[in-house]
């Protein structure tokens, strides 16, 4: 087995429990960007147990809650695709009108050539914040 | 307000109760192409109650597990974007290898001209199965 997600962190950790963890992405004209990625290589969500199922949503759901409450965006995008890296991992994508992409997904046709000017993301705030929003997670 | 999934059904139904529906996708290329569309006009999966984000992704699990019993894709892609109808929508889509887009997102660069040559979806088939993977969902 030669996955990514197996045998690095994928980003910078955010956050993570025994289960899963949350890792900021860098790409450009995205900040805030996170992935929940889940520990164990898994290929599909309906493969993990329904508890774990479950967790996994959890969290994804805290990070969209802690993105929608620091950065205030227009919409949230969720995927989970993993076509090149089968290993269960969700994108939670803070959008804005006048990201590069918006609003075709961020895999789709690029809109504008600029990026948006917004702040760098502060991701030592939004860790303390996921830690905060996920305390009682469990 | 003007929302078409307000508005219509957004394509034909194959499984509904009081919360939200699952329809049928028709894309060319993407049989079997399924939406869990929440019936009310909400914005953002953190918008609803605990119990009834809960519920939505049950269906969209069952959704994914009768696709891969029924289709045995290749991988199967989750997402809810809504940045052009913003009322939560999640997308249920089987991928196979040689699909128009793999292993891009369906959003992203076609990689090959052809349709994969695969037979259309049996929706009633499929509609059956929903029925009997959902009977229990509640």
């Amino acid at each position: 087995m030669n996955c990514e997600l197996c045998i690095t962190p994928g980003g910078t950790v955010l956050w993570q429990d025994a289960r899963c963890r949350v890792v900021q992405v860098e790409e450009p004209g995205y900040p805030g960007f996170c992935r929940v990625i889940w520990n164990a290589h898994i290929r599909e969500m309906s493969d993990l147990s329904k508890a774990d199922r479950a967790h996994c949503m959890r969290i994804v759901f805290a990070v969209e809650r802690v993105l929608r409450k620091t950065m205030n965006p227009d919409k949230i995008n969720l995927a989970s695709l993993g076509n090149m890296v089968a290993h269960v991992h969700w994108h939670v994508i803070p959008r804005f009108a006048d990201d590069p992409h918006f609003p075709q997904p961020i895999w789709g046709m690029r809109q504008r050539p600029g990026i948006a000017a917004r702040p760098d993301t502060d991701f030592a705030g939004l860790a303390t914040a996921l830690a905060a929003e996920l305390k009682n997670i469990n």
